[in-house]
């Protein structure tokens, strides 16, 4: 019995967010063929910011974990929305994680907050390839934007 | 009847730019099964930058999406390039908008330079996934940098 | 008779390094139908970074250049140790050059230092769109990380 993700989800008891809706002319979420590209998602609860700052100035590690973990969330949420439930993901092809910085800081540590909620709901034998790097700002002086691209099952 | 993007070019009197040659050992397009994947798209005119400095320092917000309305032009002219027209187009997949910041900038308001003229030429139905944030500096110290991913009709 | 990249590595003397392994909760490669999508490659060599710092501050542009090859190298070797064989690969699709800038520096011409390794591995045929810009950081402050995505013959 394979054990998927809308399982996981509620074994963790996790909650999702409603799914972010756009901030100016674009959509949360594509799909062509069998790939669902989102849009960069923030930590924002409600379409408000929850984390502002940049990590290593304003904000520290364990808040830009926290961040990035809060936008994982909007992540999970979006393609839930999109794709009525999280079992028609086969996979997540690819993760890339932007961190705002204004000085040094942890990139890893702060990717692992979003890369390990999930590989708890998509499970260990489907994890992305990953991008991280930090920039220079972020709309809405958010620390963290996630960008996730998923294969659908036919 | 279907209003297609070059009918929508035309109405909106937009004349495109010849389409951007490489600036190095890459290619401004490819196109892999359905999906074209076009190269970064500057602010340039005929292989000169047209605006140069970083948003909220040398340059305004209103130069930011001026900008981006620049680049996004020859996005559009170097889809038509490869394409032959911009009917194949089936849909805009994903957009990414890399700004050069200085200092605080409303990144949504530049990005929406781009994305408005878009969607005048591709048409509300077909708005893509979106990213932006801030970078630390744009090749030729251009402000704007624009990444379209496009699904061409089989 | 076609020259296929295994021929062209072996003609050009390039010792590629074992594969990276990850730093977290990714894998360095995934591929969906026929599009091969590798994690950030950074200029590291055994798992320890071979360039430290940010070009324009405390490294030169050469030295971006040759961090740019040495993340090429971790690219080709990534994407073999994945396939088995680079002749697998029909053509390189994407390729992002992102650069930690602490001042002024050629983006362009550090990112062709990677340019031109994978051309002279992959053949003057098959350049993919390239996207370049600055970032304010990279994992283990390495100047250059690269980010590869191939199409995979049927």
């Amino acid at each position: 019995m394979v054990i998927g993700a809308e399982d996981r989800l509620a074994k963790a008891g996790i909650e999702l967010p409603p799914a972010v809706t756009p901030f100016g002319p674009y959509v949360p979420a594509v799909q062509t063929g069998r790939l669902l590209f989102l849009s960069g998602m923030l930590p924002t609860v409600g379409h408000e910011p929850r984390f502002v700052g940049r990590v290593g100035k304003e904000l520290t590690v364990e808040d830009g974990r926290g961040a990035a973990r809060t936008a994982a969330l909007n992540v999970i949420a979006v393609a839930k929305h999109h794709l009525g439930t999280l079992d028609r993901i086969s996979r997540m092809v690819r993760l890339g994680v932007y961190i705002a910085t204004g000085g040094p800081a942890d990139l890893v540590r702060i990717a692992d907050g979003a890369s390990e909620l999930l590989r708890d709901v998509f499970g260990e034998g489907n994890m992305p390839a990953r991008l991280v790097f930090g920039v220079a700002s972020l709309p809405f002086n958010t620390p963290v934007e996630l960008e996730a691209m998923f294969e659908i099952s036919e």
